[in-house]
């Protein structure tokens, strides 16, 4: 028997880490982190991280609360008086994306960088895995950072990611060798809905929604971007949102 | 009037940062922040850095409770489980200072990095640091580490700064500029206690000991370091020692 190497999965519970584990569990016996930061959407994602950790029969879990980002805030996503932006009109289901470029558009005055960045959140959040990876001999880190589709944060780039390498190299134990692995960093969100249907992910098990914790809502970003991914890949997102629930 | 810039400077409570805290006031405006992770001295330590922050009159404070590294465990100094090393005899105080090298003298097996290693420590320090600096607007975080005399942590290293340096480049917002500062990381413990003398720094009120919380033990590799230093720097440590209590 070929025993596989363990690797640490960073799973929040939305649909390209969900696609990351499923990937990951390809190639490595898998262990998962959640992280949870204060976010509005925080026992939403908890039951989505749950549910997924289950239905891969993952034995080793790690979930820790951050609860240091609601002190520091400068955050929509961990700052309540700072509003999540929503699109003037919510998703157009009839005609299946929006028209509008969405990179940026919800920026804060003088950034590119949308108001949901929470400053330097995924450093936080591959320490944790790197700290526990370390600690239970894993071999590999996987997140399921999105550069090319994504919002614009700094942090989900290949440039972030490699450098971050470099700080797992430095900085534990000699005899450690530790692989931070961004398998879905390049591709569009459309082609994550597609492998995660090629590989059976759970993706009705995830949460992507920034707003609200029962239903999606629909309208934020992080909505928006999935809807449209789902669009693209002629796919159905059979999660429940809320603006669909409306009458129009 | 020229206004200082401002900077976050990590204060453990420690002599190393206390004396890096000092250093920093000269350049800068400073804000303070304070990481516990459930160690053993934490309750000893945060009084520290509460007392160090009031000597300097610090308005911008942040104290972060990081409760996952009890969950990951794998060090003497979070996981009651493994035993925090003493030597044979305590520090001699007429001797002034162990014959026998410290460094790695107390490995776990197969490792040349001490039990007290708290795995990728720092890389959480630096992020707590860096993602409130990014939000309060401050341009440098300092942090205390030690190089040369210290106990060969591999997050102690320059070349673990540079890398994460790298990684705060990539991973804020593109207008956001945060040098990481590490001014004490070249010095051997013996100067960082003269330069702490001679900038003023409240030495009497830092914490070293990594074993209990009242009295330092005098005989962890920390306290041992802090005796060493000062008896090298022919200066009189003024905090009390559970060792130099016992009759001899």
């Amino acid at each position: 028997m070929n025993a596989k190497l363990k690797a640490v999965v960073l799973l929040s519970g939305g649909m390209d880490s969900c696609v990351t584990a499923a990937m990951a569990r390809e190639t490595h016996e898998i262990a998962m982190v959640h992280a949870s930061y204060g976010q509005r959407t925080e026992v939403r994602e908890r039951r989505a991280f749950k549910e997924i950790a289950d239905f891969y029969g993952v034995r080793e879990r790690l979930v820790v609360r951050l609860e240091h980002f609601s002190q520091i805030g400068g955050s929509a996503l961990t700052d309540t008086r700072i509003a999540v932006p929503e699109r003037a009109q919510p998703f157009d289901f009839a005609q299946g994306m929006h028209a509008a470029p969405l990179r940026g558009e919800q920026a804060a005055v003088g950034s590119a960088i949308p108001v949901t960045y929470v400053p330097f959140r995924n450093a936080h959040f591959l320490s944790v895995a790197v700290s526990w990876a370390e600690v239970i001999g894993a071999r590999a880190v996987f997140i399921g950072a999105v550069e090319e589709d994504s919002s614009g944060y700094p942090d989900c780039r290949a440039e972030y990611y490699r450098a971050f390498q470099q700080v797992v190299r430095e900085g534990t134990r000699p005899e450690t060798q530790i692989e931070i692995v961004t398998p879905v960093i390049a591709m569009r969100k459309s082609e994550i809905v597609r492998r995660g249907i090629s590989l059976a992910a759970p993706l009705h098990l995830t949460w992507s929604c920034y707003q609200f914790g029962e239903e999606a809502c629909g309208a934020c970003e992080s909505c928006v971007l999935r809807l449209r991914a789902f669009a693209e890949a002629g796919a159905k997102d059979s999660i429940v949102y809320r603006a669909l629930a409306r009458p129009r």
